[in-house]
């Protein structure tokens, strides 16, 4: 595998993306030996910057995100040999002709062109690739979000990328999807029989989904404040997630068998009235308050927030799907910033028995669950319940775990190196395909649509907690809790 | 429940069951203060012993077997304080009357006659006890396997014994329902709704049920000659394990309703014909080998077995239920002595998936197991299939460990500290009721005639190996393999 050589063009190579995250990743799997001597990573940005000035930048920028033991000098010096620097200025179609000058023609080489740039500007790059010769009928794009702001952005940003790139081209990352812990869940439903009967409205009773961060917006307050909670991490990451929980078997991992099993998933999901929207959706804002013991600002008082401002800072949603196997369970979704905890976690709770013969008094819980960790560590928790030693028959809960790290030795790799390697390999399994990305935000459009016509603004919360006291009523509505609260 | 106060007599009691397990869970029980002080121990046996002799041959025969962590001197000597010593000939009448006149007549003090004798002796001692007065209805009775050696002779036992005992006071035990992980399989099944969906024949591919020891014959060739292990091991142990795996759920864990429900199983088991019992049933016979690194001689060679015995140390078995639930699922059963490890355990294998998709390239095995560890230690594993890290799908099989030990804090009953406690309590579920057995020798009965009528001597193996080969023939035919070949 070794051998697939490329020319990989980072877009917003002198970003924060790059530098925190796709530069590392590549340093890695170079190091790791998947990265072919021949092979090429071209960053580019709008500044003019020699292949030495940039080898430079990225030594004060990217080595500090390369994890400590993976860092080494001899190896770096390798890795970048082989990237190089061209500025090229999405306003001015000469630059890219310099471009293409470094991209090599060979029928075995994959070029890559990876746009981690405003979604502004990627309906001009992709012109001035295809104008400057850069495109063939093999060469892939990478997309990264935001993919829009709404079904009509994205179908704007779809319909130019797509004008340019066949849809079997388009590489849009939804990086959560790159986890192990996210595809250790479709190794879990599909390399197990013995999870299929359990996984139905016949024993499921409720499925929560939690990604909850410790950062607040600082930083990135301007963007994110025209963003909100619900479009940054529900309409994406979260449905993403709740699509390879519930999807149906597919016939293969083939890319389209699993996107079209995603896909179904997304269509399934019911449509909120503006009505539900009041009842089954939550959207909450922080104030100050205190994360890990230290004190926090509020939201509004975040710079590059505009006064006043309603965006959302946290999202509770009761989601149900309209299909057989899922009708009338219960679909949790949940994200925030400031929360008390960063985790993301999927929570699969199953019915308690349907008769109980046994005595649960030792025992807090009494239903299986499973849990599936995606942060702050990978790992799988099922609980059963067993008996207590002793006389009688009374049982307690207990937890059969699976911590990835320690059980399965080998190395694990960073979401973006894994997805980095899948569109130089060609695999398209684990990115999103245009009309998942559009029924995700024909889901989310009511909601949205909903809460600005609404007159309340968000519910307050206090920085450092589960979020505000609506979203653990919203669950408690149906006799159920968050798992925090369980 | 420290307040029921009981009269226990134990006959045998200078035998090996009361030295090696009953008196060290009594007092272990009284230590750990389930017995109340006003509670009698005597026990019984032909000799003529004061309670000061009998007390001295406690300290030199039975302090050897309690448990050094659970030995006090201070706690011995309250607990010898409440053990007496009557002389009692079953051939003699009149030496009950001096064991009536230690019992206590009191309305709520339990009276339980524990036989640890012989069973030729049981009818003979059950009529004494009766013609001196010492049963009242509420006494209760307790047998110790082997209760006959046929269907016949075990009617003969339960005819006597229930000429005197109501049947809800006698109390047959099968000292491995007493084991915690026996009971733990109880509470999985019925503490747990997501092993409901899987246990049946729509999900198990088969069920695997050993009991392995690694001793031989030695110290009791006489009776094992006349017994052989299909007689003391399959028609208790393992078809009472085979009842629990196999019942369906009861409405209560009370008496009743769960020895109806094993009942069942036990008139589900197909009866084998005669070309069934070839085909079906392996039976061996150890030839001298190695155990531990130890040479160990062959079965002929020990002392008291017959020159040229045909008596089997070894039976495997491939059972069937006629039932809905588990029809054309087999239950393969295996039992012997001198076997490579002291091993017992039950293994549920669950199909394959249906349909792969997944790279099991790196994977020694596909299919999801549950295996509930007895011997040496106690334990649940649940082997599942996870992804593999790095890039690709490739999954591998991995387990979900529950030691109990570790897991439970609590501390563990021997298996007859808590059937002890069972009787003086008056807790029946974990006892054999008389249609139970009666249905086992039924349907090991067909399988002993066949035997007898065959020419062929047993298969014989080597000590300290896993049986004759025509065990694992006998699942190799059905494609399938020992936990430890598989």
């Amino acid at each position: 595998m070794t051998g697939q050589r490329f020319d990989l063009v980072l877009f917003g190579g002198t970003g924060d993306l790059a530098a925190r995250k796709l530069l590392p990743a590549l340093y890695t799997r170079h190091r790791f030996g998947d990265i072919d001597a021949a092979s090429q990573i071209i960053a580019s940005a709008r500044q003019n910057l020699s292949d030495k000035q940039f080898r430079a930048l990225m030594r004060e920028k990217v080595v500090p995100h390369v994890a400590k033991s993976d860092y080494d000098d001899t190896a770096w010096q390798k890795f970048e040999a082989q990237v190089s620097y061209v500025g090229t200025d999405a306003n001015n179609a000469k630059s890219f002709a310099s471009l293409r000058a470094r991209l090599i023609d060979e029928p075995e080489r994959a070029r890559v062109f990876f746009l981690a740039t405003a979604p502004a500007l990627f309906t001009h790059i992709c012109g001035h690739l295809a104008a400057a010769g850069c495109v063939t009928p093999a060469t892939r794009v990478v997309l990264e979000k935001p993919l829009g702001r709404d079904l009509e952005s994205s179908c704007a940003i779809n319909n130019a990328v797509g004008a340019i790139f066949a849809e079997d081209r388009i590489y849009r990352i939804d990086h959560y999807l790159g986890k192990e812990s996210v595809q250790n869940l479709l190794a879990l439903r599909f390399g197990n029989a013995m999870f299929e009967p359990l996984w139905s409205r016949a024993w499921v009773r409720d499925v929560q989904i939690t990604i909850a961060e410790t950062v607040g917006a600082e930083g990135r307050g301007e963007f994110y404040d025209t963003t909100g909670a619900l479009r940054d991490m529900i309409q994406s990451h979260l449905l993403q997630l709740l699509c390879i929980v519930a999807m149906e078997p597919p016939a293969s991992i083939d890319p389209d068998a699993v996107r079209d099993a995603k896909l179904q998933v997304l269509r399934a999901l019911k449509r909120f009235t503006a009505t539900e929207v009041a009842t089954r959706t939550v959207r909450g804002q922080y104030k100050a308050g205190a994360v890990d013991g230290q004190p926090v600002p509020g939201y509004l008082e975040e710079p590059g927030i505009k006064p006043g401002s309603r965006t959302e800072t946290f999202v509770a949603i009761k989601a149900e799907l309209g299909n057989w196997r899922w009708a009338g369970v219960p679909f949790y979704l949940r994200t925030g910033k400031r929360m008390q905890e960063r985790r993301a976690e999927i929570v699969i709770n199953f019915h308690n028995v349907p008769h109980a013969i046994l005595d649960v008094s030792g025992s807090a819980r009494t239903n299986n669950r499973l849990i599936i960790r995606l942060q702050p560590e990978d790992g799988l928790s099922l609980d059963i319940q067993a008996k207590m030693p002793g006389e009688g028959m009374r049982v307690q809960s207990v937890s059969l775990d699976l911590q990835f790290e320690d059980e399965l030795k080998a190395r694990r790799l960073d979401a973006y190196e894994r997805l980095l390697m899948d569109v130089i390999r060609g695999r398209l399994t684990l990115f999103m395909r245009r009309d998942e990305l559009e029924a995700a935000w024909s889901w989310v459009e009511p909601i949205m649509h909903a809460w600005a016509a609404a007159d309340d603004p968000p519910k307050t919360y206090t920085a450092g907690t589960w979020g505000p006291a609506a979203s653990s009523a919203l669950i408690g509505r149906d006799n159920l809790a968050w798992l925090e609260e369980a």
